[in-house]
């Protein structure tokens, strides 16, 4: 049994996979691809195992590496199977087609939709939605350990999680109820519009947004 | 004629008056109260005068170094006085009685409710919000300049607060139109929200929004 199940199979589930088995955990990838899911299983080495979307998620911990609107499927279709899990939601919610608006409507979030799916005994968790994929599987930028911004309405659950993220070289940071992933998530449209931005050619998905000190 | 008005003179006034005077640039402080007015000038030094709220603002850049109510009362009260500046609104929007809520509704911001109130041959310009007063005057935490997240609409005006920006040893970031305002100004409930919870006892306002590198 792994600790941690990671749906998805691309470049946020490789880079927090990567986190995760450099700290001891064991980590279960979870792809709708087999080859690809396989590829990423042999990149992350022992610790790591492969399974398909059929299958059971064994971790108490699930992160969905995932889209939004992919997240949101997998929680309808494991349903019952997420019942006394942290679900982790990575998710952002920018619309790729202008990083101009939110594909969600106001006063809600990504995290919280998916959070209305889950099981009653499930616990919904928002973190890493303002890491980029290379530095977080590099775990810094610079000298600097990346932040990750949690939000969540269950202290246990955000202690979990919090847990193994500072296991994994990051600092966790709680920053309250689930309903700051609204924030976290527009955030993005500022901090993703600047990689975008032709007038930012150093910005270019290498940047982490931290609180100093 | 200064180059620069600040209006205001709380802590968010010192410490743009402290970045301003150190890039040799000179100031107007322009405050309601003459004792504390006069008591910033004399402590800014050479290059800072003080003015009261009935005098006209001599600076191209006008920076309302305020509360939001404040700074639309100002921009009521000298109205075509702005005409052709350059207006800076730094105010947050973030409710202090709860840091759980705005005090604009949804699909705007303190900035663009600014913006509407100014005569037609002004600009304004959203700046230095996420910036604490603490870090802002001494200009860095620890050895990394402070960020300093820059919307408009008018690309002059942010070259114009940019230039100001960088010369005083910060770093502009502009990140794009004035709308943008909503996401930094929403973000600071939970920058503002870390610094306020005793979870957190080592967020004290005087914590610095990066984005690294």
């Amino acid at each position: 049994m792994s600790d941690i199940t990671i749906v998805g199979s691309g470049h946020m589930a490789r880079a927090i996979g990567v986190r995760m088995i450099q700290s001891r955990k064991s980590v279960q990838i979870v792809g709708r691809n087999p080859t690809q899911t396989q590829a990423l299983v042999e990149f992350l080495g022992a610790g790591a195992t492969a399974a398909t979307d059929g299958d059971a998620p064994e971790g108490g911990i699930v992160i969905l590496a995932l889209p939004h609107s992919s997240a949101l499927e997998i929680v309808r279709s494991y349903s019952g199977q997420l019942s006394g899990k942290v679900v982790v939601h990575i998710s952002n919610t920018v619309d790729p087609s202008n990083f101009d608006q939110l594909t969600i409507p106001y006063g809600t979030s990504g995290a919280e939709e998916a959070a209305a799916l889950l099981p009653e005994d499930a616990d919904l968790v928002k973190a890493f939605n303002t890491c980029f994929a290379g530095p977080l599987e590099k775990g810094a930028v610079g000298s600097e350990p990346l932040d990750v911004f949690i939000a969540g309405d269950s202290e246990d659950a955000k202690v979990q999680v919090s847990a193994v993220v500072a296991a994994s070289g990051l600092r966790p940071i709680d920053v309250g109820p689930l309903r700051r992933a609204r924030e976290l998530e527009a955030f993005m449209l500022v901090i993703m519009g600047l990689q975008v931005n032709p007038q930012h050619l150093h910005f270019n998905w290498d940047t982490s947004l931290k609180l100093l000190p």
